[in-house]
This record gives C-alpha cells, sequence and structure tokens, in this order.
C-alpha cells in the first residue's frame, strides 16, 4: 500500500478556526490582542530583497545567542523551531524509540496525542492540576515505556499552574526526557527554566514559544533551552534550513523589546483578573488561570456545546473541546477589555433574553 | 537511554557554507545570482503587524490556489512545504512503514540519505544518467522494500536530465509514491508536471521549490503537486501551522510575477552555456547540465579536492563532495557573469603560475 498504515488510521489534529473575516471578535486560538513591537515592521520593512535570495543562517546564531544571554544559557544549549510545533516533531524523532511511547498530562494541548499518532506511537496520559500524583504517573509511565513527556505549565486548555517544585521533583524521577511546554509563561507566576540550565538535571528541556507573549504567531518561531547532549541530538534530526530569514530577525527584534513585550503581557494578565471575576459573578465556574485564557464551564442549564455554537452565530469565536474531560466548559483567549465586553454583553443579553 | 539509538549513530546533514562575508563569490550553495521580484518588497514593506499577530491560514489558500492554477491540478492536489526539506520529511512519515526503505538516484541530493537514516529506513541507491536501468533498478527495489523513491530531475549534483517518458515508465512499474524533485526544473528544457497531474498515476507527485528559480532561498517555501489521496495523507502529518504568514505572501507576489522569474532562469542559462564552454576550452570534463550549476573535472594533475581549497582561501566557494562518485568534480553555481569571470580569471592565475 502506498500510504503508511498508522497514517491512514489517523485523524489529523484540528487546529482552532481561522476566519478571514475582521469582524470576528476572535477568543479562540490563545494569539495576543496586541501588536508586535514596532520594531518587527522596522525590520520588515528594511529586509533586502538580497537576503531573501540567500539561505537562511541554518543554526540561526544571532537569535540563538539573543536567547541564550536572555535566559542564562550557553548558545550550545539553544534550538530554534518553525513553531513550537516543530520542536515536538523534532523531538519525537529524536528522543522516542519504536516500541516506546510520548505521555503528557490529561487533558493537555490536543496535537500531543497526534503527535504520537503521526510517530507510530502509543500516547500515555495522566491526571494534572489537584489530581497529579506523581508516584502512580510515574509507575503508568514506567509501564508504558514513556520515553518523552511533555508537561504544558501553565497547562492548555485547563489554564493550571504547576510549582516549579512538584516538576522538578517528577524530572528527578522521570528516567526519559521532560520538555516542559511554556508557551503561557509570559502570563504566569514563575517558571522552569533553572532546570533546563541547572548542569544537575540532564533530562528537562523548557520551551518557548513567540507566538503568545511576543504577538508573533504569524511567523511560526518556538525555541527550547536544555541540556547539550540533547540539543545536539534536535540538530542533528532538524529539516537544514529549518527557521527562515526573515522569522529569524524579526523574532530577535521582538525579543530585544522586552519591554514592549511584558507591558502587553501585564495588561492581558489585568483583563485575565477583570474577566474571570465577571464571569464568576455570573455563576460561572472558572478555573483559576495563569496562562492567556480562561477555562470556565456555564450555569446551569447553559451547555458548553450550545453556547459555542450560539456566540460563533454572532461571530464571536471561542473554542471548545468536546468530550469527558474537557466538553463542560468553553476555552476563551483573553482579548483586549473591548472584546472581553462584547463577549459579556452578548452573554448578558442570551441570558436576559431566557435563553 | 534518554537519545533514540538511530539518532546516536546518525551523522546530520551538512549543508554548503553560509558565509557571513559579502566579499565570498557564493558558488556553493544553488542560490540565484538575480534578487526575488520586486513585488515581494512590496509584500515585506505593506505587511501588517495585525497579520504577524494572527495565526497563519493553516492550509494557505491563496498559495496553493495560485499554484493549482499555474499547474493545471486542483487545490485539493497541492501542498506547500517549509521548504521543499518539509515536504520530503513530510514524505517519509506518510509513505513509508517502519520496515521498508527510501531510494533515490547515486549519487544525488546528499540530504535523502540522511532523511532515511532519521526515518530510521535503509536507503537504496541506484544508478542514474546513462547508467539508468529500469529493469535493474526496479528489482532492486523490490527487493529491498522501498516504498518511497526520490528522482531529482534534473539531478543534483551532476545536472544530468532524464526524459519525463524514462521517468513516467519508470514510475508505471514502481509500486511505490515516486516523487519527481524538480528543484532546478526552471533552467530546463520539460518537465513532469503532467505525471503528477494526469489522473492515470496514482502515485506521481512532482515537487518544485522558491529557493532557485524564484531566488526566494531565505524564505524556505517549497511545494508539491500529486494525486489527492497522496497529498491528503501528507496535510494529515504536517505540523499545523507549517508555513508562516510572511513567507505565505511574498511567495505568492513571486509567483505571480513569471515574467520576472522566467528572464532571471534565461540569463542564468545563457552564463551556463557560456561558463560551461569556458571550462572546457580549458580542458575541463563539463557534465551537460540542464539545471543552474555544472559538475565539472578539472584537467589533470589538478584534483577537484585542492582547487576546492585553494579557491576557498581566495574567497570562492564552489561545492566539493568527497567519495568514489563525486569526488572527482567540483559542483559550481551559476552565478553572474562577473562572478563567472572572477572564478575563471582565478583558475587561469593559478595555471599561468603552474598551480
Amino acid at each position: 500500500m502506498k500510504i503508511a498504515k498508522h497514517v491512514r488510521k489517523l485523524e489529523g489534529y484540528v487546529p482552532g478556526e481561522q476566519p478571514r473575516s475582521r469582524s470576528v471578535v476572535k477568543l479562540n486560538t490563545n494569539e495576543n490582542p496586541y501588536q508586535p513591537s514596532p520594531a518587527c515592521g522596522d525590520v520588515l520593512r528594511r529586509f533586502s530583497l538580497d537576503r531573501l535570495r540567500r539561505y537562511p543562517d541554518p543554526v540561526f546564531t544571532d537569535l540563538r545567542g539573543a536567547i541564550a544571554e536572555l535566559n542564562g544559557a550557553r548558545p550550545e544549549c539553544v534550538f530554534v523551531g518553525n513553531g513550537s510545533d516543530e520542536i515536538l516533531s523534532v523531538a519525537a524523532r529524536a528522543f522516542v524509540e519504536d516500541d516506546e511511547s510520548i505521555g503528557s498530562l490529561d487533558p493537555s494541548y490536543s496535537l500531543y496525542k497526534t503527535l504520537a499518532a503521526i510517530r507510530n506511537v502509543k500516547w500515555v496520559g495522566v491526571a494534572g492540576g489537584a489530581k497529579f500524583d506523581a508516584p502512580k504517573a510515574l509507575a503508568l509511565l514506567k509501564a508504558k515505556r514513556t520515553s518523552l513527556f511533555l508537561w504544558t505549565n501553565p497547562n492548555a486548555p485547563t489554564g493550571e499552574f504547576a510549582e516549579p517544585e512538584t516538576i522538578a521533583a517528577f524530572a528527578k524521577r522521570f528516567p526519559g526526557v521532560l520538555i516542559v511546554d511554556e508557551a503561557y509563561v509570559d502570563f504566569s507566576r514563575a517558571n522552569c527554566m533553572a532546570l533546563a540550565t541547572d548542569a544537575a538535571n540532564g533530562n528537562v528541556i523548557v520551551m518557548r514559544t513567540f507566538s503568545r507573549s511576543y504577538s508573533l504567531a504569524g511567523l511560526r518561531v518556538g525555541y527550547c533551552v536544555g541540556p547539550e547532549p540533547l540539543v545536539a541530538a534536535m540538530y542533528k534530526v532538524k529539516d537544514s534550513y529549518n527557521v527562515d530569514a526573515v522569522a529569524q530577525s524579526v523574532a530577535l527584534a521582538a525579543l530585544k523589546d522586552q519591554k514592549w513585550m511584558r507591558a502587553n503581557a501585564a495588561k492581558v494578565v489585568r483583563t485575565r483578573g477583570r474577566f474571570a471575576a465577571a464571569l464568576a459573578s455570573r455563576g460561572w465556574d472558572v478555573v483559576p488561570s495563569e496562562s492567556n485564557f480562561v477555562f470556565a464551564k456555564p450555569p446551569a442549564p447553559e451547555t458548553a456545546a450550545e453556547l459555542f455554537a450560539w456566540l460563533r452565530e454572532r461571530n464571536i469565536f471561542v473554542r471548545y473541546f468536546p468530550g469527558p474531560k474537557t466538553g463542560e466548559r468553553l476555552r476563551i483567549t483573553i482579548g483586549t477589555d473591548g472584546q472581553m465586553k462584547a463577549l459579556l454583553s452578548a452573554l448578558d443579553d442570551r441570558f436576559s433574553k431566557g435563553c
């Protein structure tokens, strides 16, 4: 047969809708509502056609150096990918044998299951948040020969945050590679970077993205920091020129403007607090969030599925993940204050009309 | 162990050097010496920060539509990758089982061996050019369970061109998926696109790149056209947002300016003819080329290895592939007339001094 068996069975990952209309209140894919640093625009305007003509730096020397400096790491310990998605796909090739498995929290980023299916290995889920039980999780992962564990922190779609000490203790006893996916970390109160840069840990990689706090989802740049032998293995299996010249330069400009990124992240965090309180005052059950979204359950008799469809008809897009662990809630990205007001007034409108 | 066994053994693909100095005469990585269409610069200058902020179209609707139209295909039969490299990596996941193998001509693009090693399957080489023997090749591929064959046409590093009829006859008898890698096709006299768009062929995919004739190596955009079921399988295993928003828009602008691309390709072809004649008149053995480089053997007692090193010291970079099948020759990218003159006068200088 021409198509590999495990691919024929595969249901591809379904990303959140990307509507082309600008009139949509788009709160479904965790984009940052604020624009990236103006320095990014300067890079685009000044980008020479001659640099488009030539291959990019295959090892992103300038960007990697700046990332290393920002995080107190050596450049050899930094890898950059065409989005964090590519880093995950590279890790699945580098750290997993054909008879091993890939683990993550459950629920978590739904791509992880697809990633394991594409790699043609089993996916193993362990409960996160308050239900996380390290001895139980470690026993299960051992039984399932899990060699790569992807721990999103803060987690998605829940927004729950695990303390770095909890993750450090798990890492010490987990025999495989642990990737802490910190896609949302700039909206939270702590991070795990010290676990990746501490030479005492041989198995922790911390991953970050330019898609959220740096407002560069359109570009596809993610990076990770980890022990040099693991990072070297990732360089071996990556595509030769995996990050294009424009993306390298724009991401570098964004990284250098920490003040801009911090100010936008702080605005999102303030809006998140107000919005979560507004939902709670309307009877919603809101999971405490350390990221740029909230995961919340509407008051009965309202259901998440119906509300999702109703909002969508009104051009307000949020995210709904069907299934027993996620289907009671909506994941709502934190947008501008104006966008959140539009959502709340739609909800009030629906409520006042008695649904 | 934390790093997969086959990755520990792996020697990564080594791309041609990308010197940072602008004073180098750079004829080592088959870049186009002429700039991309000015329309590409317009796109960059006008690109809105708001589009950087949002995720790109995951299925590149506009770019895919334009590619489909240009090639007389339906959009469902077009796939776009973060460079052709990503398309190859996606194909290796979609069309190869763990116990099958990947084949190519030998010699050919040296990445193919690395691709098979990363996929943890065997690589199988068959002789190309005048030595191509279809029955022998098919028997070998059958014996080795080859399910994906990568046929670069014109081939690299040789520049040799196989007639579409030869490839069509091979495709009919090959039971796996055949990818015809037409990275250099705009510099040659014919192409195989009809094999990919003809519904009678269920197994031929034709791949193109924006890196050569469109002068966009810095961006990483490749595409392929093939039967819908095969292309659908590729969509299933790709990363969610594999081509960034800037790359999609700039590539689209380049594609629409066919006149610019054709004019640059014609200039390269004219320079190639003059340069090949100049080498031949100096006693070099030059493989007839249908691409934007020549593969040539210097006259004795000169050796390719020594000449490569000598030129490099003089800031003239060409490509040298050691080994029994390639080590007698240099692969020299066709640059501007001025760059080729600089190379020829360096060679004359060396010769007049008796090496």
